[in-house]
């Protein structure tokens, strides 16, 4: 067997007759308040690819709070924390060919700038919605409390979100559906090449 | 492109006239005393894996005390916590066809057993050797703390080992060298076609 069969850093391997384009590994972060729709989209987007039989895992506050991030709380430090445990894992993930949906508020630029560089094929995605828009919606109730000042530092009320400097893409939740938005994402994944295109549509038999 | 060509839960993909192995994710889990050997027969398994371009990640105190673990300490209940999140990242990356090798004291079979359930292809390494010989070699200074009451709930000291019940592998590292055990561990993974056998050697071209 030769041993470009194996996954290297090429991403498109010749056998035989057929091209195979290989997965890469990316980091599709979803940064923006709560509410804004990061979870929706992401549920779709990681239903959408895993059906095309891609390796995807999505991280996101539910998936990791079970036992990466069981200790941790809404201060500052811990929330810091949280983004740590959660890159260090997105990096070993995305590093090995798998694809990482990531949701988190993740609010300062220089943490998501330090995701960047520590993850392979990293893309910013905005997830933008007027804060009036996220308040109103208030899924978990979070906003309600926040105001009330039971949850201290909370991001949008008492604590800033500082939007993205240069997003790879940006998605306004409160002007097109959460289909729309996972299409658009979907997309770039497929324009960089890291994912095929759609099965069917990439092999050519010369 | 036939939906074959990528990575379902079949271990062998027939593409035209060659047949292509692919890599499985497994959990290779060292467990034994402290000075038993598990990071230097492991680092002996991860430079050759790597060598034959296969995805491997070790896991092993000096990797993830940098990020993941950083605010645990010596403690029953931190060292249940280290556990609890190798654990999850071994699993994510075990059922992305990553190979694992995670180097952990991990004491109890329960907690083991725990790891066992929740990744795939788990196979637990014994590494063995006689509390003499690893409290003689004490290579981080670890034991003459540990006796001198320094460390407190030190495994091997002053807090139990549990040997595995049905260990997969056993090495006795003061009977073969370390190189000696890298080899069987590869062995092993060949034998249970978690790897393919060596490159060149398993393709047929019928």
């Amino acid at each position: 067997m030769p041993d470009w069969l194996y996954s290297g850093p090429q991403k498109i391997i010749n056998i035989g007759e057929v091209h195979l384009i290989e997965q890469q590994g990316f980091t599709v972060w979803m940064t923006g308040l709560s509410g804004a729709g990061k979870t929706t989209i992401a549920r779709i987007v990681e239903a959408e690819l895993l059906g095309r039989d891609l390796k995807i895992e999505r991280l996101d506050g539910d998936v990791v709070r079970q036992s990466l991030t069981r200790d941790l709380g809404f201060s500052k430090e811990d929330r810091d924390k949280n983004i740590e445990r959660v890159t260090f894992v997105a990096k070993l993930l995305s590093r090995n060919n798998v694809g990482v949906i990531a949701c988190f508020i993740s609010p300062y630029q220089a943490v998501r700038d330090q995701v960047r560089a520590e993850t392979t094929n990293f893309i910013e995605v905005f997830i933008d919605a007027p804060l009036d828009v996220c308040v109103e919606r208030d899924v978990k109730g979070m906003y309600a409390k926040a105001i009330a000042g039971e949850i201290p530092n909370f991001t949008g009320v008492s604590d800033p979100y500082e939007p993205p400097v240069n997003p790879e893409i940006v998605i306004h939740t409160d002007q097109e559906t959460p289909e729309e938005s996972a299409t658009r994402i979907i997309g770039y994944l497929e324009e960089h090449n890291f994912i095929p295109t759609a099965i069917g549509a990439v092999a050519t038999n010369r």
